[in-house]
């Protein structure tokens, strides 16, 4: 999806494919290559890694300009404190953000629950939350009463992976309901065997909440175009200096 | 007061004391000459700053094995993130937790509400407490009704700098309260012609509360005690490789 859209906005993508058994050493000498490559603007490295990898020291390898992830943790440290603007914001909370502000829904003074506390997707979209003014909360696994936390909530984030755990009635009505949630579920009706389905039950939210996003077709195309933004962005901060 | 402790419990200390019309670069040559010093293991930068001067370019410099106070971007991405550690977590958060737990106050699956959210307090113990597994929800100056929150918290962290915003009714009986304001309100009756007080009603909370620090007294020693051990961790790291 991400190579298809770039391709339609005419930014030009490379993968490279390495092996499973690939040495961290290896990995980090690619992340250098593509550091010092000027014709690169962005570089993603897809998640997980094997577990003979690194993770936080090859994400760190990546160079701040082009960590159009936004995953680096002096990016999240400077997401995280007032008065600081990271070079590039995570692409899906940025997303979830970009999606109220073109719905309409203004954050400031609301109560926004997140539910689930990712490095990905629940820490930073919360952190996002506060910094446009909402009082956030942050709900995860560790939580014994998710329900009557959501049902406050004029935004609803929902981030933990869980197949419909938000019900309808969980909804405040005329909540936004922002679903960043991708699980499989058996489906014998499908050829496929499975459908996807997010972390709330869409059907009944979508008679209370006042916005909701589907799953597919919702968080996802607006990930890929941050994405995009960001590569764009920083792009044009290099032509720029 | 940190001075005093340096001096009680066996850490040199010593002062640089700049005119208030220092240049930044001046100031930064100071931070340079630290971090090469060997014989130094925490560097204090004494906040605020001047007005010419770029208060996150000058924490910017400071080494990150040598940044006790904890304030480094870097050391909030990883206060922040999953998985992450910080070399240093900021001092009165960590001393926030440190009463808790040397209370007997599980953390663990607690609805905690943190009133304010500054990058020295409110922010980085907001942090500390989701990956303690609290359910963390973050009040501050935009939020329309602060007490209903406050109502429903097992622990609530006062860091807004309002004498006395928080009434006694607002607490939950039995809560842990932590009071991080330090806040001087006029009193006649003083010589100084001022008290100093919470950010807690202290009189009122204190029938309800099941835990709860005073002002002064409470957190700002705790603070004090937590950057000694900040230093001697630096130091110990230093030593140990």
């Amino acid at each position: 999806m991400k190579r298809k859209a770039c391709a339609e906005v005419g930014i030009r993508s490379f993968d490279m494919n390495l092996p499973e058994e690939v040495l961290e050493s290896e990995l980090i000498s690619k992340v250098h290559e593509l550091n010092a490559n000027p014709d690169v603007h962005g570089i993603l490295v897809q998640l997980p890694l094997p577990k003979h990898i690194n993770e936080e020291k090859v994400l760190g390898e990546i160079s701040l300009e082009k960590d159009v992830d936004g995953f680096h943790p002096l990016n999240i440290g400077k997401l995280a404190m007032k008065g600081r603007e990271p070079l590039f914001q995570p692409c899906t909370p940025k997303g979830c953000l970009e999606l109220l502000s073109r719905s309409g829904v203004s954050v400031k003074g609301k109560n926004a629950v997140v539910v689930g506390r990712s490095n990905i997707v629940g820490l930073p979209v919360s952190l996002l939350l506060l910094k446009a003014d909402a009082t956030v909360t942050i709900v995860h696994s560790r939580t014994p009463d998710p329900e009557r936390l959501v049902r406050e909530a004029d935004i609803v984030i929902a981030a933990a992976g869980q197949a419909m755990m938000i019900k309808g009635s969980w909804i405040k009505p005329g909540a936004a309901v922002i679903d960043v949630g991708t699980n499989a579920v058996d489906d014998p009706t499908k050829r496929s065997g499975y459908r996807l389905v997010g972390d709330v039950d869409f059907e009944a939210a979508f008679r209370v909440a006042g916005w909701i996003t589907p799953v597919p077709g919702g968080v996802g195309p607006m990930t890929v175009a941050m994405l995009l933004r960001n590569t764009l962005d920083g792009a044009k901060r290099v032509i720029e200096e």
